[in-house]
């Protein structure tokens, strides 16, 4: 008898944000090896099934990305359903085109199903389009983890032509920053920074381009937009030393305008945003 | 009573690749706005629902945007529970942000419930991971639909630097792949055509950039992927004269030769496509 692999996306926290496929996957599975960021509520809904922590986080690689293949396929060889459970999307910057091309060698049957990237979901949490009309129809997707790969990219990109959306980008966003701005981006470009997006502990910073390397609550404006509607982190201490390792994502370009617009109007706790982003709109 | 508006993305298709909420939504709903391309199956998970279709298909205004506006805002005021399904994701390329503040500006209750976008799922299923170790780690989303605003994009960013997805190409994929050669992509850049992924009449053409323009049986590798994992298109002569309106997904860059491996082992019935890649990807 041979195991299977279902390589899943858990999208971005929440578990109500998971496919009907993945909750389907994770209820029949054996064993569930999952990442870091994976929610606890997300493996609840796997009752049958023994749950691995595999994750990494930055700076702190807990297991080999060989140990993890080597898990999955003698779990299969042995008769397993096994759910790799992966944040956000199998294939954007998840290691799970590796992970499949290993189950492939090894001969073992295995699916991708993909889950919400928080490359789009991060921002439609906090009320951020990544395209909208007459703004743009187009978004950038890239890593912040090596400069060598986003540079060339950034260098290039016309201004305002397009999103900038950056996954794992935390510690280099002010170096982000000054790349575009020295390209011709203008300081005052609106930005966000979504933090634990689809988490309880979820909130977003918006605020100009040339303050998203120094974001706290001085720099720019708070909400804590998900996944309950509450009023601004007016007083948020924690907010104003941001921890360098918060998972966040990037948003650079003017639907990050529209969005405080949208957002105003989803949480209406929080009239600052709005006000705030109306007058980066207008000029 | 007032009612409330859910903006839900529908994923590419499968009822199965909705969210556990946007499934919610639809089984509490009164009212469902849908697209075209939105799937009989999702329309079946709503079963208290009116359905109402609204859809745009290229070239075929049926419901003009206002409209559509009207429709929700005068529903909910009634106190209907309204689900906009949207193909995709709500805030790609779905004027979820003009529809978002449309229902702003009319003081209706609504919220936004992301699906997976095209984009990344339409790749995923054929497999092919947008961004792969080694490859790329980034990927720009645009829209074929308009050159002016695709041209400035794909005439600055530097070949093989990231992979290209272009959604709603279909007719302008000629034009896009001569514009990239001339920007000095190799002619024979791995490039795939998704067509109505995750939809039963899923099929993918994989093939030179150079051949993208006239993508047929004859030019490059066609897969019946999914759902169901099933042999080629050996003699499919449907394919050999492609519906320009079909609703495709078009992938350009290194990634796909990396998916076409992937691909051999999602669907065993296809060993072709793995030969024909790993030239590809060799060469």
């Amino acid at each position: 008898m041979t195991g299977f692999v279902s390589l899943v996306g858990a999208g971005p926290g929440d578990p109500e944000l998971l496919t009907v496929k993945a909750a389907r996957r994770l209820a029949e599975a054996d064993l569930v090896l999952y990442d870091a960021l994976v929610s606890p509520e997300a493996l609840r809904l796997a009752p049958r099934a023994q749950c691995f922590p595999v994750g990494k986080r930055r700076g702190r690689h807990c297991v080999k990305q060989e140990t993890i293949h080597r898990l999955m396929i003698r779990a299969a060889t042995r008769g397993r359903r096994v759910v790799r459970l992966k944040c956000g999307d199998p294939f954007v910057l998840g290691r799970g085109g590796e992970e499949a091309l290993a189950l492939a060698a090894a001969g073992v049957p295995f699916e991708v199903i993909p889950g919400l990237t928080a490359a789009v979901v991060a921002p439609a949490l906090s009320g951020i389009p990544v395209t909208h009309r007459d703004v743009t129809s187009s978004f950038l997707v890239l890593s912040g983890h090596a400069e060598p790969a986003y540079r060339p990219i950034l260098e290039t990109i016309p201004p305002h032509s397009l999103t900038v959306v950056v996954l794992m980008g935390m510690a280099s966003r002010a170096a982000l920053a000054r790349l575009l701005i020295e390209r011709g981006w203008p300081p005052d470009t609106p930005s966000a920074l979504c933090l634990a997006a689809g988490t309880s502990g979820a909130c977003t910073w918006t605020g100009r381009l040339d303050a998203l390397g120094a974001a706290t609550l001085a720099t720019g404006r708070w909400a804590r937009p998900s996944p309950r509607p509450s009023p601004w982190e007016g007083e948020g201490a924690r907010l104003t030393a941001l921890p360098i390792d918060a998972p966040g994502t990037i948003v650079i370009g003017r639907v990050v305008a529209v969005g405080a617009r949208i957002a105003a109007a989803l949480f209406p706790g929080s009239p600052p945003a709005a006000a705030s982003h109306a007058r980066a709109e207008e000029a």
